[in-house]
C-alpha cells in the first residue's frame, strides 16, 4: 500500500497535523511528516511535489495557515490527491486559511478540510478513505473506527 | 474500475453539476448521477450512502446549497469519500453552502471544493486523483490533463 | 400536553443546552433529552425523527455547531416544529452553526434561535409559545415569567 | 383553529412575504396580512402585539430588512410565537437582516428562518406546524404537502 | 442647556456604557443614566422616547448588544437625535449589534458610533457636539478636550 | 441658523448624496455641497475642516467609500459633528465603507449612518435633529415629516 | 532604470490588469507583461522569480483571483519587491483573494493593494513610487500625476 | 541610503511596530520611528507627509489600527512609497484595520501587509525590498536573510 505524506508549513502547525498522524497511527497506516514552507523552502516544495509520487506516496496531506499556499502549490506540481488542513490562523481564526485553500481555480484540486483540530483529525480519515477504494482491510478499519465512534455516541445517550 | 456517484440535492444544481459530469466524460471515467434531496428523501440519501459501495461505487461527488447538509450526511452513511461542492447560493454567494459543507466535525469527513463552477469541475479531477491511487491509466490521462492546460496557458502567454 | 425533545449532536453540546432543559424545568414543561450525533448516528437520527410524534413528542429543539445538520435532519424525517439551537463553535464562533441550521432550503423550516447561551434559553421559551397556542395554562406560565423578567429588568433600572 | 398573522415592514417587502401567504393559501390556513412597520408605526406596533392573542392570532409571522427590528418587538410584546423572516437587503444581501432577528437576547424569543424567498415559504410551513401540534387536519396536511415535494423531488430523480 | 439620556438595554452595558458617563462628567454636562430594555421592557421604551424631549432631554445616547434594538426604537418614538453605541457581543464581536444599530431604514436615523469602548467614549463627544452647535460654552469644552488629547499624543511622539 | 455641509469625495457619489440634499430642500434647511477628496485633495480638506465653524456651518455630513477616510478626517479638524454616510462599494458593497468610517478611535467621533441610499436621507434627517435642538421651528418639520411618513404607512396598510 | 513585470494568472485577468499597463504607459514606465499560472506553470512560475532580477526587473506586479498565490510564490522565490493585486473573484467579490494575498506570514512579504480595477491602476503607482526613490524623473512624473488629478478634483469641486 | 519611516497611530501599537524596526535593526537599516495620530494629530501628519521627502525618507511604513486613515493620509501627502500595517484592532481583530487601509482609491496606493505581527514583520523587509532595487549591499543582506530562514525551514525539517 501506498504511504501518505503528512506536511506542514512551520513547525508551529505541528501541535495540530499531529492529531493527523495520530489517527495515521490509529489506522495503522504509513506515513511520513515533513516540515515544508512554502514560502522559505519554495524550491524543496516543488521538488516534494515533483517526486512524491515516485516516493511512493499515495496522498498528501499538507496543513498551513493564513496565506495558505502549500496545499494549492503542492497539487499544482502532482496529480497525487492532496488534502488541505486549514490551520487555524491568530487574527482572522483561519477563515483567511481556508479561502486560500479550498477557493483553487478549476484544473487542480485541492480536497479541503474544516479549520483547525478537526479538519486536521478528518484528513487522516480522508487519506484512508482514498487508500481504502482499493484496500479491503482499510475499509476495514474504517469501519471498525467508525462503529466504535458510533458506539460511543450511544454510550454517551445511553449514560444521558 | 469502480465507479463515480455524482449527485445534487436538487434538479436546480445541475447547471453547476453538469461541469462535474463533462470533465468525467472527457476523462472517460464511469459515472452514474443522482439527485437526492437530503431534506426531501432523507430515507434515499440514508440508503443511498449506506448501499454506495455495494453498488459498485468507488467515490461520491455531492453538491448542494445553502445549509448544505447532503454531502455531510452521505458521508455519515459510507466509508467511501465523499466529495462536497459548494453550489453557489442566492443570498450569501455560496459562504452558507461552503460552511456548511466543510466545517464537518471530527470523525466523519468531507473533502470539499471551491464554490460554485471551479469546485464542480475540480471534484472531477479530485476523484479521478483519488482512483488513480491504484489506476496507472487514471493516472495517465489526468497528466495528459494536467499538460494539456499548462501548454494552454503556455500558449496564452506566448500569444499575449 | 406533548412533550418537547431536546437533542444535541454530542455530550460537549451539553453546557449550553442545559440552560434549555433548566428553563424547560422551570416552566414545568414535560422534555425528554437525548444526545444524537447526526454524523455518527445518522441511523438513529432518522429513526427519532420519523417516530417522534408516535412518541408523543409536540415540539423538538435540537442544538448542533460547526456543520450543524442535527436540526435540518430532523426536520426533513418529521412535520413537528423543529427549533435549531446554533452552538458556539470554536474557529468561527457560530457562525458556520447559524448558517448551517438557519439557512434552509424552502419545504423544510428549522426555527433558529440565536448563537449560544441566548438561543439555548429562547428555544425553551419558544417551545412552550408553541404549545401554549392551545394550552393556557401555559400561556399563564409564560406570562408570569416574562412579567417577572419585566418586572427584574425595571429594578435595575429604579436601583440603578 | 387560531390565525395567522402575516406581517411586514413595508409594501417593499411584500414580493416575498407574498410567498408566505401563497403557501398558507395552498394549506388553507386562516390568515391576515399587515404591513406595521417598526420605525414609522412604534405606535400601531405595540398595540398590534399587545392585542394579537385577544385578536384570536395563534401566531405571527413578522418579515423585515436591513436593521430588522419588527420581528423581535413584536416578540416583545406577545407570548405568542413569532416567526422572524430576513428580507433580503441590499447592500448587504440580508446577513443584516438575520443578525438583526436571530441574535435575540435570552428571554424574548424570534423563530428565525432563511433569508429571502427560502425563508418565506418556511414560514408559513413552520406556523402550519406549530399550529398543527394540536390539530390533527393540519398535521394531515403538512404530511401531504411534504409527500408530494418528496414525491417532486423523487420524479425529478427518476426522469434525470 | 438641555440634558443628555444615556439608556442602556441592561444592567450587563454598564461597564460599557459608564465611559459615556464619565466623560460626559468630566465634560461637565447634564445627563441621566437609565436601563430600558426594548425587549423586556417595551411599555417604557416606548413611553420614554415619546417625553424624552418634555422631560428636557436634548440628545438620547443608547448603547445595546446582540439584535439590539433600543436605539432605533427609540429613534422611532421621538425626534430627538438618538445616538447609539453597538455593545461588543460574545460570540459575533458586536458586528450583530453593529449591523442591528446601523442599517436603519430612510426616515429614522440613528447615529451609530464604534463597537465597544471606543463607540461609549465618543457617544459622549458627540452628544456634547451636537449641543455644542448652539453653545459656545461646550464649544469651547470641547476645544479643550481636543487641545489636551492633541498634547498628550505629542507628548508621546516627544518621549517616544 | 447654521448651515449643513454636504461634503462628498468624488462626483461619482453624487447620485447617493443627491439623496441627502433633495431632503434638506424638502425640509427648507441652508447647506452647501462640496466635493473633497481626503486622497486627492488633502490640504483642501483640512482646510475646510478647521474653517468649516468659522464658515457658520453647524453639522457637516460627508459621505465616502472604500477607505472611507472623509469623514474621519474632516472630524479631526473641527468640532462640529461630522455624519458619516458610507456609500456602497464595489466589491465590498459598502462593508469596508461602513468599518472605516463607523471604528474610529476614542477621541474624535463620526455619527454613521447606514450603507448607500438609506444612510444618505437619514443623515440630512440627522442634520436636522441636531440643529433642531435648539431650533422649534426645525422641531416643527421633522415632527410634520415623521406624521407624514406614518400616515404614508397606515395608509399602505389600509389599503393593503 | 529597471523594468516592471506585470505578471497575471491568467488571460481573464486581463481587462483588470490591463489598467496596470495602462497607468505604465501613461507613466512611461518600462514593463513587460507575462500570464504565468501559479497552478498551471508553476516551474515556469518558479524560473521566473528565480531569475526576474537578472532579466532586469526592479519591481514585479501580480494581479491573481480566488486562491491567489501567484503574488505570495513569485515573492518566495526572488527579493524582488512583490505587489500583489487581488482580483475581484465571481462568488466571494475578491475576499478570497485578498485574504489570499494580504496575509503572508513573516519573512516573505507581499504589498497587497485594493481588490479589482483601483488595485490594478494603485500598482503600477505604487511600482513607480519605488522606482521614484532613486529616479527623479520618476518622482518628478508621479508629482505632475498627482498635481493633476487633484486640479481634476478641484475642477469637479468648482464645477459642481 | 534614505532613511525609512515607522510611524505609528499611538503608542499602544508599538508592541507590534516594535517588530517592524527590530527588524530594521537586524538589516542594518537607517529609520526614525514616530507616532502620528491621524485623528488627534492631523496637522502634524499633514506637515510629516508634505516634507517626508524632504527630511531624507525614502520610505513610509505606517501602522494603524481600527479606522485606520493614517497609511492612506500620508499616502495622500506624498509620492514616497508607503506600506501600512492593519494592527490587530479588539472587536474585529483587525478586518476593520485590514479594510480601511487596503481599500484605497485609485490614485494613491498603500502597500498593505498582513494584520498584526507578520504584517509588522514584513513591513521591514518590504522597506529593505524597495531600497534594495538600487542598492546592492540592501538586496545582498536579504538574500542573506532569506537563505537563513531557509535553512531555519530546513533544519526544522531535519530535526522533525
Amino acid at each position: 500500500m501506498k504511504k501518505i505524506a503528512v506536511v506542514m508549513g512551520s513547525i508551529s502547525d505541528w501541535p495540530t497535523m499531529k492529531l493527523t498522524t495520530d489517527l495515521l497511527d490509529q489506522l495503522k497506516l504509513p506515513y511520513e511528516r515533513h516540515i515544508i514552507s512554502a514560502h522559505r523552502m519554495p524550491v524543496q516544495l516543488q521538488e516534494f511535489g515533483q517526486t512524491a509520487a515516485d516516493q511512493g506516496f499515495g496522498v498528501i496531506i499538507a496543513g498551513a495557515g493564513g496565506a495558505a499556499h502549500l496545499p494549492g502549490m503542492l497539487a499544482a506540481n502532482t496529480v497525487l490527491p492532496v488534502i488541505g488542513v486549514p490551520i487555524e490562523s491568530h487574527a482572522l481564526h483561519g477563515m483567511d486559511s481556508l479561502l486560500s485553500i479550498v477557493q483553487m481555480p478549476s484544473g487542480v484540486p485541492v480536497a479541503t478540510t474544516a479549520i483547525g483540530n478537526s479538519g486536521a483529525k478528518n484528513a487522516a480519515l480522508l487519506a484512508a478513505e482514498m487508500l481504502a477504494i482499493t484496500e479491503p482491510t482499510v475499509t476495514k478499519s474504517l469501519k471498525a473506527f467508525r462503529a466504535h465512534q458510533t458506539q460511543e455516541a450511544i454510550n454517551s445517550e445511553q449514560q444521558f
